[in-house]
């Protein structure tokens, strides 16, 4: 089937804690996976929370790179969500396990925007054969 | 069991592809079903692409809203992330079919960041028993 978009929704557990609460680090390491991944950033959105925790945004030309970290579980929730055949997600995921010291991840990969829906059945529906 | 955030992943079928194009409609949009829901926005930031299409964020206190328009297909795809359990982002989403005229809409719910991992097994598992 034919989607528009690619959204990996991923689990960091176990990271640095420091370095999820650290906003300067998360914009940077989040600014240069979108690079890796070979998409354009368009705009830069990033809030600090006291006492702890991190929220970061980057639109790209593609959809979005999005992160939120709670330092205190050592986890954070980020997506990557793209459109195009171009874009290496994963490449920009390596890049940022290794950035902040990831020792357990979990990944969904959902596809997104069917361009042929509604499906329609009807006429062209697959017939049930009796031998 | 426990999670920390739930992730609506929305897809918004046949919807008015004037209104999918129009950012200042989308940006007022996103921001009302953001205080609908009950969340508290921080920063908002929105692109309108050429010829056609926006990407519009809104970072909350309690997470993101996010929304991708594809006006050529009448197609959105929009994700309401919180945390907390004070959220309605049911009743936000409400609103948003409402006013972009969406005829179908899909929708999967997902738990983020299980505060129990990893889960630990083995002296808590239950037994096999053999009568």
């Amino acid at each position: 089937m034919d989607y528009l978009g690619n959204h990996l929704l991923v689990e960091l557990y176990e990271c640095d804690a420091r370095k999820l609460n650290d906003l300067g680090k998360l914009e940077l390491v989040l600014g240069k996976a979108v690079r890796i991944s070979g998409a354009t950033p368009l705009k830069t959105s990033f809030h600090q929370f006291a006492p702890q925790g991190v929220s970061g945004v980057i639109i790209i030309a593609e959809s979005h790179f999005t992160i939120h970290t709670w330092p205190e579980y050592g986890y954070a929730a980020l997506d990557i969500f793209t459109c195009g055949q171009t874009i290496d997600s994963q490449k920009a995921l390596d890049y940022i396990e290794k950035e902040l010291d990831v020792k357990m991840v979990s990944v969904t990969e959902m596809k997104r925007g069917n361009i042929r829906f509604p499906i329609k059945i009807g006429k062209t529906s697959p017939k049930v054969g009796v031998c």
